[in-house]
């Protein structure tokens, strides 16, 4: 008889960019974006959780075509009977749900609408390292508020929540440019070539990586990169390019200063004037409120989508150090950024909706609270209950209750109870903070042996033995002291 | 010179299948899955939270075909330059990404494993009223542990969680059975084919549904549906069905006689001995933790996932009675279910692993909570400030803030000011319980007006017109008590 030919097995792997989060991973990401949605929630933002798919047509930015209709997005088509199904497509973004959530339920949803969101997108990208094709997003947006109020309140919004997830006043800075004074300098410069501008937009894009001397140059002749590949320049004069640049530099030791280097950069053109005052009445409803320019400042050296949006923008740096992979200090930057886009449902309606919002880059977040000790550190692994004598597995799950019922986070060993040193070194893995063990001779007496984990760790490493010796990480005590014996270790008052 | 031909605007719409959660809908939800992971977290669970994309290899249950790779499952395949790229997927459940995970990161994760995932899952089925593509699902299972403590474990953990998200003990009850039960019925009845011991267990399926006398029937000769419309039966003789029915009604009136009936089914059969014997054991472990038959109950008529599960099946059930929309009342049901497949990761090992787990209903669920008023009800609006007078926004931006440094949800009014009735209507749409409104006159003289609107509510439905009088709605109070007299209103003190 011929052998059943054998399935291969198929292989245990994350698809290619993708990646699992583990334990403290998972827990301390939902903590810090409880407390973001708390501080969203203060301010009168509703939560929306719209649906992870989307049709691509409602989507918009990627068109599906025959060939390659996976591009930027992950997309596919629905089956029916005749092969036109509608495309489908993972969300990339938050933004572009909210749009046709928006569109979709404007008449039963508030005007103005303030709405947070929180929750994975996908990018059909080439992954790298540390670039996932599936990460978090957290925003918060105001639709159909034309005022700058709304603005200056996503700043003010920023600001506490930033306070609230653990980064204290004077570790970060809020920093406000406005897009319309930009298109004032463009337009007090005299360019009306749309591409020129595009090209200006865009050299102006790399402010953050090359500088003032690099931008000079790019709007000019060009430059040579650090590969020493020359890389073509605007082709403006010295002259034409000065008020950009002008505009970059403009930022002064106060918010009246700053304003007034806008004032005369802007010169007579009016949607430049717009944007000054804009940022002045932005500044002044902050001040009312508090918010001094320690926490957040008008500053146009901040160019981070200013292509995209159409009035204000802001941008959220943290300033401390922090070591980068090659031991050297640097300021840790942008966690979150934002501002005005006031298109967002035209394509749905044809009517303009003005609508402002703020994104928060979560794992960057995380990882400046995890940087400086904020979050994480400290073990949480429960108690574990071990097992000496398996015909007593009745009375290591009552000692467990007991003790889960104090609140306190405890398992009992279920794994093969045979070889006890194996117990503990689970224990170990698991980051417990104590064992509790017990045999028929602890049984017969009433009491157990507790181990303080955390403890016997640190005598390990640096203790005497005469220390070793009169702070003993083992211990007896009765049953009925138990769950107190082990609370003071789990709250390190052993 | 031709008009450019205008694009069609996109159709603002949802996939068919999928939808979108607002406000509440969403807090509820997060605040319901948070107590419920703490609970997780105290009986020693991790958190996981899995790449919401597999591999169609991984997920193994829904193998793409050319034709229609869709079957079942949201799929596509990977972009590469040969056409040749991955099959991915979205997940459809918790349970074959656990699978997938614990074969690949075995070696870094502990022996037993226990952890809980929850989140949305993906089927690509066709939708019905009530019935999405995109839902949520809340798992908990431990792997690597034979023993039936880990299944006690679970269905402790289970009753804590239903008391901790506000399910009362007494309208709870977790039932238990077990598979290895029936297979020694089966094999007491000498039932040797296969085909017919499939036939008996997809017959017992239907218990819950047609009842005994109806499974009586359909293991015998067959009977007529609803419909009248006949249905063939399994062919078995009334002696040979006996031992199957005496199974599903060996309930007796506590554990001891339930067990006892259960002995006398399963005969000489070793397989159901060892059934009996687990089912025991599980009372007995969890009476040692205070679990008893009011709370968690051996009881055999438990048959939902029998035919899937290879040992202990449990389910839980809300008793207390709902009305169901033909004003009938009738028995909540069923909200979590579970038991123990030991074949979890053998797909990709070939090495055998036991686990057992439960998961949770998680819109039944909140849908039980919100039915017995046990969540959801109170508006939880913001407090609105309203605009009276453009020029004053600082002053109102400044009054906000005030409000919310104080805890107290606030907003002011965003949108156009210049139709007071709007702003009213705008707090009304926003459920807010109180309006606060200041005009110049109000500035001079360093007071506001509060206009509770609850109270304003109450007294339009009720009031005779001398309470109206006494217990005016709307009232003066100086800025300096303003925090203190909306936060009484807000506390519902007022």
């Amino acid at each position: 008889m011929a052998k059943p030919k054998k399935q291969p097995r198929p292989k245990a792997e994350t698809p290619k960019g993708f990646r699992d989060y583990f334990g403290a991973e998972v827990t301390e990401r939902g903590d810090m974006l409880a407390k973001i949605a708390s501080v969203y929630h203060r301010y009168g933002f509703e939560a929306l959780e719209s649906s992870a798919v989307e049709t691509v047509e409602a989507l918009g930015k990627f068109l599906p075509d025959v060939d390659r209709p996976n591009e930027g997005v992950f997309a596919w088509q629905e089956a029916d009977d005749e092969g036109r199904g509608d495309w489908l497509a993972l969300r990339y973004d938050l933004t572009a749900p909210l749009a046709r959530v928006y569109a979709q339920h404007r008449n039963d949803l508030p005007t103005p609408y303030r709405r947070f969101a929180m929750g994975p997108v996908w990018r059909n990208e080439k992954p790298g390292p540390g670039r996932f094709r599936q990460f978090y997003q957290c925003d918060a947006d105001t639709v159909g508020a034309p005022s700058v109020a709304a603005d200056a309140e996503i700043c003010a919004m920023l600001a506490d929540t930033l306070e609230e997830v653990g980064i204290p006043r004077g570790d970060y800075l809020i920093r406000v440019n406005n897009r319309k004074v930009l298109n004032g300098v463009l337009e007090a410069m005299g360019l009306e070539d749309d591409t020129q501008k595009d090209a200006v937009l865009r050299t102006i894009d790399k402010f953050d990586k090359v500088g003032e001397a690099g931008v000079r140059e790019l709007l000019g002749a060009g430059r040579k990169d650090q590969s020493g590949a020359f890389i073509d320049g605007v082709g403006l004069t010295p002259e034409q390019a000065e008020p950009v640049l002008a505009f970059l530099t403009s930022k002064g030791t106060d918010n009246a200063a700053t304003l007034a280097n806008l004032r005369a950069a802007v010169g007579e053109a009016a949607i430049g004037a717009e944007g000054v005052d804009e940022l002045s009445e932005i500044a002044n409803l902050l001040d009312a409120q508090g918010y001094g320019p320690d926490r957040i400042v008008i500053d146009p050296s901040v160019v981070r989508g200013l292509g995209y949006y159409t009035g204000p923008v802001f941008e959220a740096e943290l300033t401390f150090e922090i070591t980068d992979e090659k031991g050297r200090p640097r300021q840790f930057g942008s966690v979150a950024g934002g501002g005005r886009y006031d298109d967002l449902v035209k394509r749905f309606t044809g009517q303009a909706v003005p609508a402002t919002g703020v994104s928060i880059g979560v794992d960057r977040l995380l990882a400046a609270l995890r940087a400086t000790g904020r979050v994480g550190g400290q073990a949480e692994g429960p108690v574990v209950v071990t097992v000496m004598d398996r015909a007593r597995m009745a009375d290591y799950q009552a000692m467990v209750a007991r003790l889960r019922q104090a609140g306190i986070r405890a398992e009992v060993y279920l794994g093969n109870p045979k070889n006890f040193g194996n117990q503990l070194k689970y224990a170990d893995r698991r980051g417990s903070p104590a064992a509790v063990i017990a045999g028929s001779d602890e049984f017969e007496r009433g009491v157990v042996q507790i181990k303080d984990l955390v403890l016997g760790a640190q005598i390990a490493e640096t203790a005497t033995l005469d220390e070793w010796k009169e702070r003993p990480s083992q211990f007896e005590c009765t049953l009925y002291d138990m769950v107190e014996r082990v609370r003071a270790i789990v709250d390190g008052e052993a």
